[in-house]
């Protein structure tokens, strides 16, 4: 297989490059936050937008024009995981330049906790941060949902990750057989629905009494659901209008935006026909439910504040933004252990939403219930169907092997974690709100805690492990098999 | 389809019938220990005796003979389920009519959990029992584990439960169509073999000192990966050489019957060609040099007994024996959480261990491992492959899905025990624990606590998931399903 045979380091270095150095042009839009509120991290961020974009310059020197053409699977492999590495590595710049976060462990993960919209925070003061370095924070947010939006539903279909395929056929557009005009074609389409959704949360929550930097912080850190919040009780203080706001962003912000994009062609019914979105909202109301009928009936909490405080966290775990409007580590165990599975699940595939994605435990559950037709029917051929289609056995299988391996890395973590010193429920919580990319879990790092106790060798496992949740597992760890270099 | 039309109750109630009088007849046989020990269980236990024989005789009145040919598939799956919970109602009785178990909802969790092998125990002070019942008691595990060898080898095959079919080839002896004839032939050979490995453990354990009430008890128990003791301790207080006995029969009962009835045949050679049998004693192996040389690195034990001590709870874990030399709950948590993460695996499949089985660990990896291979080569068929033959697809789904169900039985039965009032680490715990067939667990159900608290709705949720575990979950769930009843 010739096409197999060297890795195209050009090509590679080519896209790295030209992503750091639009990296550090988003970097340069906090400067502007930086100087109206007068912030003493101006310096800061300028000198680290410089380095990102010389940076990001001398890795792409000497490579041709055009060469994404020669971008195949492994390179697309390589070039998925480095980004989020390498833009975390460069991101992390501002924090330590401004030594607003002395320890390079500690700003990274802040970094990569935001790239991977997961929204896992080590600052202990939020609010003592200068404005310029906490847009930042969140701008991280909005542009690792961006590149998830498109790498969802443009790339890992394409590469065959986890599933994906399922919903390529969902994608408007054409779809031509070369990688760069697809992805290009799409990427456009589905930005312009996020920069919508962006403007119309932005707009909303500023109607609601928020300044303009806080709504556009917080707008980040919900369409990405990503989590980040400026205030150090996250959205506990805001009032019911924005909660609910909110609430209502972080549902379709973890929603196949190619159903948003059917609506904005007029295809109002067809997104009901969508199994998995029937599927995603089936459970947040239900979740959301249990958890209001177990406050009312186990805590003083007052109705409407039971039914929004259960809507909020259900909502914010299931879509795994992160946010909380209250300390549900003090509700009875059993609402916040109802919680911890719900991190288990995640939002839509397509979406902003990390975790395990709707549509895979919707084929999980649909598979297993096809095993006991086919112990009556032995004889009988039975596919899983998915909006009214077979569904082919290798995608059913591969969707098994990524939940079975979703579970080894949360088993193998937890032991991890343990081994590095963390107690039992801070160590089942840590792993799956990084894997899963949601950011508060249980124990120690709990709604109203945050990870800066965790040991420095803990943050950059739990880092890596943000970062293979993020990118759907395989894409990351397809590069530790001997035979990805050695074929 | 004609066959499936009507469910063959005649046939179902004379398997019954036949197994609950049966049952009566082994009762009959710890009457020999009460008279010997002259303990106050006599009587108890022969009116049980007599009711379980004639309610056996009752239920299969009016039965014809050889009715055996109508069994079907769907009549396995009702006899099968049935079996375990009939004979469970009925072995509570003695612990019942004795006065020395007074609730019943205990006397059924006891006797369920002696005959699904699993060991839990809500008895507080074993050593305070009458010798007749603790015989009993242990003799449920020796039956159970006796009919768990024929189900999983000769019956589930058959009706192609999770896998299952996998080491139908495996089983000596010919293989005619008929069921009858079958099952017949395989248990005569299965049960030779369990009978050659009681009388050896027997002798063994009598050769260290110990009487042969106790040996006989204490074979029961680990033969079957059952885990009930006589003594309140379990196996801490008997010798090193009794431990390392205990040690060596337990692996050999977590070992697929299938094998040893090869090196009977002296195939000696050919056991180790068998993968589950590699990765069975590997697992072993390698669990336990961990937890040995974090014993000794974080503990102030002797090398020789924290050998010991690894050897036995991680065999007895791993196998779903259930029994303990030490307090492991005492060790540094990251031990513990070790060995409670080895509680998701369990023994070989065709053994009486219980749990997720070998095999099936096997071919998650594998088929796991295989979907990377898939990534790079798309185009490729790249079967998953166990013991030089590759695996029908069909097969794959079947443990991919049985380790689904698996996981969301353990999920939602957490939060069961969770809403029942338990705290978290006895939920997740006892869950683990009964589902696996493994007994004791970790938070108030640890090795040296019992199942005693637990509310009574906990002990019968508790009391199915043995069941449910001990009969490979199809079995029993396809039940529960309309069309199982409709068709």
């Amino acid at each position: 297989m010739a096409r197999w045979n060297k890795l195209n380091i050009r090509v590679i270095r080519r896209v790295l490059g030209s992503l750091v150095m639009i990296e550090g042009a988003f970097m340069l839009t906090a400067l502007g936050f930086s100087w109206y509120y007068g912030s003493d991290d101006f310096n800061a961020l300028l000198y680290s937008a410089v380095i990102t974009i010389l940076a990001g310059f001398v890795i792409r020197l000497f490579t041709r024009p055009k060469v994404q053409e020669g971008i195949g699977k492994r390179e697309g492999y390589v070039i998925v995981s480095f980004t989020w590495v390498i833009i975390s590595l460069f991101g992390a710049l501002p924090f330590i330049l401004s030594g607003a976060i002395p320890s390079y462990t500690n700003a990274f993960f802040e970094t990569i906790s935001g790239f991977t919209t997961t929204g896992a925070s080590i600052l202990t003061d939020i609010e003592s941060m200068p404005e310029g370095l906490l847009f930042w924070r969140s701008l991280t947010h909005w542009i690792g949902g961006m590149g998830i939006i498109v790498l969802s539903l443009a790339i890992l279909p394409i590469l065959g990750i986890g599933g994906m395929q399922l919903f390529i056929a969902e994608v408007p557009g054409p779809t031509p057989d070369k990688l760069h005009p697809r992805v290009a074609g799409t990427a456009k389409r589905l930005w312009g629905i996020y920069l919508l959704l962006t403007v119309l949360q932005t707009g909303l929550l500023m109607f609601g009494g928020m300044d303009f930097f806080n709504s556009l912080c917080h707008t980040f850190g919900t369409v990405a659901t990503g989590g980040f919040s400026t205030q150090n009780t996250s959205i506990a203080e805001f009032s019911p209008y924005i909660q609910y706001v909110i609430i209502i962003f972080m549902v379709l912000a973890g929603t196949n935006f190619a159903l948003h994009f059917m609506v904005l062609s007029g295809r109002f019914k067809d997104i009901f026909k969508n199994e998995e979105y029937r599927y995603y909202l089936k459970l947040l109301f239900a979740a959301s439910i249990i958890v209001a009928v177990l406050l009312i009936l186990n805590t003083e909490t007052s109705n409407e504040k039971a039914i929004r405080d259960s809507l909020f966290q259900v909502v914010s775990i299931t879509t795994t933004t992160g946010y909380v409007t209250t300390n549900y580590m003090a509700w009875p165990s059993f609402i916040w252990i109802f919680l911890f599975i719900l991190m288990f699940t995640g939002g839509s595939a397509g979406s902003t939403g990390g975790g395990l994605k709707a549509v895979r435990q919707l084929m999980i559950l649909k598979s297993t219930a096809v095993e006991f037709r086919r112990l009556l029917h032995p004889r009988a051929f039975i596919p899983v169907r998915l909006n009214d289609k077979a569904v082919p056995r290798d995608i059913v299988s591969n969707i098994f092997a990524f939940f079975i391996l979703y579970m080894l890395i949360f088993g193998f973590g937890t032991l991890i974690m343990v081994l590095i010193g963390l107690d039992f429920d801070t160590s089942i919580g840590s792993v799956i709100a990084t894997l899963g990319n949601i950011g508060p879990a249980i124990g120690n790092v709990g709604p109203v805690d945050n990870y800066a106790a965790v040991p420095d060798i803990g943050k950059w496992f739990l880092s890596f492990l943000m970062l293979i949740g993020r990118l759907e597992l395989f894409t990351v760890l397809i590069l530790f098999s001997p035979k990805f270099w050695s074929e």
